[in-house]
């Protein structure tokens, strides 16, 4: 099943850059390969490398018992307080504030605008936090949860804390795109709040009672709105007026989608060795995930199958209901509809970057990280 | 038990105000009770007026998942959605950021302090909403809590969502003081974490391991640093320096003790019928209220009474039990030692204030607003 989801991750990269019908120049590529140092594994090293010293300023900066909590919740310490070798993960929500505004505004746009990318990774942190209480995950990085660790009440403040450090980063940030990029940031949140609503919703409603524009629109609150306003804040940073930052932020969102997309598709199919996720994870905890609700609302056969597959508990060790399970999605169309609207999502992602920024020379990096997202998902 | 309680709350009106050592001039009043509109009860409903229409725009910019939470919190709306007459409690903080502003910059500096006073007042709530969830509270101003009505993760989430709001509103605000004050809110809402941290984490230690400075450090994070903020927004709304901006937020910070100090008594001899709350309420709940504390640690023979009964849960309907612990309490001197304490921290809030706005005269709506709340427990 790996090969077919390889083909999954490859097919966004088929879509032509906009700007250039032929295709990016020079590098003999017919996608968006990275070229000149905008690799996406070496834009996410240079971004941690201007980002992390910022995060860790900022969290110092906590009261001692937040503080605790966010240096084990960010892989930097462990439960004791000795130091960790770990990393927060990918961070490509800072790299994609970077990222857009050294596109827009070159290399001093990009150091402007640090405190933004800090701000955005803490805001996504701390949704994570608040989510990982509400969902009950035991896990996230390979790690228990802060709430498995420190209980509910202090992984909701630490949360708390962390929104309240991220909006003061911005605060205290004299830049004038500063006061704009903070409201952008905390409409955001309030984007993420609802989104995470809404799957909490869905979650406990009958799978025949969620329409596919539902969990669509979910997912781009919960995935697409965070990705939309990294690009978004590096764009206010580089001086960018009100059609390229809404550009920007359209093709984050779409970017967003579209990992959400093969995210899911992974969560059916696998792969268990790169992502930690085992194969067939989101079937057993019966997840409306995107395939799964189009292959429900597909009228086939295989939908009838699937919805009473679906209204069954997982028992666990039942490897071949899940076999059955995401077979049925497949017949229904579910796989086929995630893969192409990943592809279609990609391709309005690029549309809209090359609404901001024509030349590809100059997307390249933002081209990068898009096409590493929907190639990862972590 | 109820002529105690007001011995207990006119102490702190015997306090002169240090600007005058001989008291308020021209009042005939020997304490600082209110003058020339500056009532208390006047001056919330006029802070109200203004504040009331810039917390319901904010709220209707909500997504609507969340904005629904809010406003059933809020008292707004029943469950529903029809709209509630209630209004949502005595709002004594954003009063006091324009009180405050008003203080040191006269009416201009008042109308344009409203964002920040909706500001200070959308960050008490959304940290009500939170504590709520820690605690398990069933009720708040005589209504279910938001968490018991829509569920844990709905009530956390629509706290996020309206720590967002609030510091949106500033961020929105063209206000030059709107940065700082942002950044400032956002160091109170740490605060204000670490102190509920403390307080959940007093709650499950031993009697015997929590100490009275523990104790008056958790409840200064908790009441006093965000009634010391509200004070401290309003001046820097008016324009003031950093030394008067700190002596206002001392001021409210002290006096926000003192108001504890007083909420404390009460939880313990009463009074239900004017807050809601029965006498011995905190004794019931095995609560390490700062009376409680000061009584522990007195070292008298009450105090180990005190311990033996604190070591055994409250059985429902033993009056009894806690009319012998409310007794134990103040035998132990817990009831002096918190009156004279309040007294005490009114005494130094007056000098904090005394110390940013020598004119008693445009003093007197702050003094008022102090003397208020340790006058009232909600």
């Amino acid at each position: 099943m790996a090969e077919s989801m390889t083909e999954t991750e490859q097919r966004p990269s088929g879509v032509p850059y906009p700007g250039t019908p032929e295709g990016r120049r020079g590098t003999g590529d017919p996608g968006f390969a990275p070229h000149d140092g905008q690799e996406a594994p070496e834009l996410l090293e240079r971004s941690r490398a201007l980002v992390d010293p910022a995060m860790r300023a900022a969290v110092e900066s906590l009261p001692a018992s937040m503080r605790r909590i966010a240096r084990y919740h960010f892989g930097w310490e462990h439960v004791d307080g000795s130091p960790a070798a770990g990393h927060a993960g990918k961070a490509i929500r800072p790299a994609l504030v970077l990222a857009a505004a050294a596109a827009l505004g070159g290399p001093a746009a990009r150091a402007a605008a640090v405190p933004a990318a800090a701000a955005v990774e803490l805001v996504h942190n701390f949704t994570l936090l608040h989510d990982d209480v509400m969902d009950r995950d035991p896990t996230r990085r390979h790690r228990p949860t802060a709430w498995t660790v420190f209980g509910d009440a202090d992984a909701i403040l630490a949360g708390d804390a962390i929104q309240a450090l991220a909006l003061r980063l911005l605060a205290e940030d004299p830049h004038p795109a500063a006061a704009p990029a903070a409201a952008r940031l905390a409409d955001c949140v309030m984007e993420l709040c609802a989104g995470q609503h809404t799957d909490t919703d869905l979650e406990h409603r009958a799978p025949e009672e969620v329409t596919l524009d539902e969990v669509l629109a979910m997912a781009e609150a919960k995935t697409g709105a965070l990705l939309g306003c990294a690009c978004a804040l590096g764009a206010l940073y580089a001086g960018a007026g009100p059609e390229e930052v809404a550009a920007l932020d359209g093709f984050g969102r779409q970017a967003g989608l579209a990992f959400q997309l093969i995210d899911d598709v992974i969560g059916i199919w696998g792969e268990p060795l790169r992502t930690g996720k085992p194969a067939g994870a989101d079937l057993a905890a019966r997840k409306k995930s995107l395939p799964v609700v189009a292959a429900l609302v597909s009228g086939t056969p295989a939908a009838a199958e699937l919805a009473a597959l679906y209204g069954k508990p997982y028992i666990t060790g039942d490897s071949e209901g899940i076999a059955r399970t995401a077979l049925a999605v497949e017949r229904a169309g579910g796989r086929d509809w995630a893969q192409t609207e990943a592809a279609d999502r990609m391709a309005r992602a690029m549309q809209e970057l090359a609404r901001a920024i024509p030349d590809p020379e100059a997307a390249g990096g933002l081209l990068a990280l898009a096409e590493f997202v929907t190639r990862r998902s972590s």
